[in-house]
């Protein structure tokens, strides 16, 4: 990665420059919301007394969205050294490994309907939340809703193409959210998406950014980077849950199990310090909470792969184990993940439920968060909060990971934490 | 332990028998409260409406008072295969690690003034919560503070003769609560310390509770076996947080970076379910949210021993760690612990203020909760509300591990489980 140095000086130059006043001209461009094609709004900050528009950009991992995608997708994955290091080698082995497993993969997106959910969800929950926040948030509208994926399409470096497109920065400055799809931060995931938005920025927009022109025309940015216990999150996650007790009859309902399933990790991420397992553990205890914790429950951690540890106990032991000494009612809850995707469709439904319990009747899945309408008025309450609040990101996302040597983390954090100094609160 | 089957099968005998009508008599033994000896009331539930008397016994691991109990302390951790299990020789390789590390461990209770305050403070904190409970809960009083620990003086075996010397059992009922003074649950804690508590309950009360003679006759045992988000240990340690960043000048108090340090798990242990570092994460996450989410903060872990692999960030690394990227104020909270004892006053103080921080004035470690009378106010109402709740035990903690083959937690669960069935609930 030759790029680390020169940009994290090229970061610093444009960070910690002084607030400006923003000059921005109107846009002219035409985009769509939904099917109607309409003339944007001027991308301006002071026209009418409005800050906007703002442009709502929901990040998350993706998923191929048909088979032929998968390959692209696994070899964007093993080339994210945020998520799987791989050394120097990076380059090389990752193509490797994604030739390797994409016939396996590919089967496993067939089984599920041919490929992934979750840009539909994500294009739809971004979509619908936009339409609350016009409502709920006149001052910043309209907002724009955007998808940028870390390793499907979209791309972030698509989604960046089209903000600049809709008439966002480019010399117009403009306003832009980073809103991360991960309720709970992990260095290997909203970190990911943010060192890669943060990468494509200074490629689109260094030279603005580096004040060589026009510094003020690019596009300010702040980011929503954790939610683990927001209340709209954990209501919707309760609701589910409760929804799916009713399934069990009566005598048996107060001694299922929960069991709340999210993605593991490896655990030199975990002893590095990041913060994941920590807020992961908070959304659990949230939850349990609002159900008046009257149900047994474990956190189990899912998708381990290769020799390396793991963060444990792991939720395929977890259903062996639990049905072995008796309890085969089991709810299983993806607690880490809003939409269904394959750790949902294909690992929990057709490999843990499926062969692990042998399909037995007792042990069920949540349905997912997806168009869940208390989800979705959470996620316009979080960024109407965040919008009001002239705060660039969480004072926890300024922290590094106590163990971390990445030059691409230090450089995206002084970036994001540095758009502080460009923000005005407004007036809640 | 050949003991666990017979013990096994007899409180399956004792457990699941139907509720009785208790069938008590008056106790006329003495015993202390404070300095004053006086006439205890009679032990029984009929008398004048009341309910009580109730006996309230703290457990934790305890530490030895002086350097003199330094090897009886450790040959007892070191038995201990909730905590550290050994196999088969247990029983002779734990008295010969003991003997081995005594000499150094002497000389660490050395050097923070000869001894463990952490019975003082227990005997405290339990001496205090009765008197409040005593006019919160007048239904249950009078209520007898006991203490007992898991590996120094009062043993349980010792606070068990106490009970019986009080009046309690031995023919008379009763009525006792086990309140863990660990706030998180693991099995090597609280765990470690119920199933001590069900053993020496079985061995003094077996033949009564087994119903080969007078089965009222014995002790009703409640738990209260966690309590990580109560609003009294966020409150008590949220405060303690604020007085120590007054201790920072304005301009770098924002800066400041929390670390809550818990006692790690060894993996194995982790992977196997044991609901501690969720729960721990629970408790740091109602403390940053007390806080207002305003400082920067990881949860970390300390107190790693021997070459198997713990739970990470270590606290010692992530401090070093830490300064060396420039976080060089930072607020050590002991998050686990609620009493002084050798993990905060030596390992904290001495080994990561002292060593690894070098004693850098910004280095920092909050007060330990010990006589916070907000603490003990908690206390005083977690108790309350578990005496009127007519629950013997959590939900939560009728679950075993999912990977948990001890016949120890599974007779113990049973037994605390099934009190339930003697249990009255009281009116609020």
């Amino acid at each position: 990665m030759a790029m680390r140095s020169p940009l994290s000086h090229a970061v610093k130059r444009a960070t910690w420059k002084s607030p400006a006043t923003p000059v921005l001209s109107p846009c002219t461009q035409r985009w769509k919301r939904g099917n109607a094609t309409v003339a944007p709004p001027p991308v301006t900050q002071s026209s009418a007394g409005s800050k906007g528009p703002t442009a709502m950009v929901f990040m998350n991992m993706g998923g191929p969205s048909t088979t032929d995608e998968v390959h692209g997708f696994l070899n964007n994955l093993f080339s994210d050294a945020d998520l799987i290091p791989l050394g120097r080698l990076q380059n090389y082995i990752g193509p490797y490994i994604a030739r390797r497993r994409t016939p396996k993969i590919q089967k496993q997106y067939a089984e599920i309907g041919g490929g992934s959910p979750i840009r539909k969800w994500s294009e739809y929950q971004a979509a619908e939340m936009c339409k609350i926040l016009d409502q709920t948030s006149p001052e910043t509208a309209p907002h724009k809703p955007y998808v940028a994926f870390r390793y499907a399409n979209p791309l972030t470096e698509q989604m960046y193409q089209q903000l600049l497109a809709d008439g966002f920065g480019g010399g117009k400055g403009g306003r832009a959210v980073a809103f991360t799809q991960y309720p709970q931060y992990s260095c290997s995931t909203t970190g990911s998406s943010l060192n890669e938005l943060w990468k494509w920025r200074q490629r689109l927009e260094g030279k603005r950014a580096g004040g060589e022109v026009d510094a003020e025309g690019s596009i300010k940015w702040s980011v929503i980077d954790r939610w683990p216990t927001h209340s709209g999150l954990v209501e919707a996650f309760a609701q589910n849950i409760e929804k799916t007790l009713q399934e069990y009859p009566p005598e048996r309902r107060d001694d299922v199990v929960l069991l709340y399933s999210a993605h593991s990790l490896p655990m030199t991420v975990v002893n590095r310090g990041d913060p994941y397992p920590q807020e992961v553990a908070a959304t659990v205890h949230a939850v349990n909470q609002r159900l008046g914790m009257k149900y047994k429950y474990r956190l189990v951690w899912q998708s381990q792969v290769g020799p390396q540890p793991w963060l444990g106990a792991q939720t395929s032991d977890t259903v062996k184990n639990l049905m072995k000494k008796g309890n085969t009612d089991l709810i299983l809850i993806p607690i880490a993940f809003t939409s269904d995707h394959i750790e949902t469709l294909y690992e929990l439904d057709k490999e843990v439920i499926g062969e692990d319990a042998e399909g037995h009747e007792g042990v069920k899945r949540v349905e997912s968060l997806n168009g869940n309408p208390i989800f979705i008025q959470g996620l316009a309450d979080i960024a109407k909060a965040h919008l009001h609040s002239g705060v660039a990101c969480s004072k926890q996302m300024t922290l590094r990971c106590p163990g971390c040597v990445s030059e691409r983390c230090l450089g995206s954090k002084e970036f994001f934490a540095g758009q502080n100094q460009l923000l005005e609160p407004l007036a809640a």
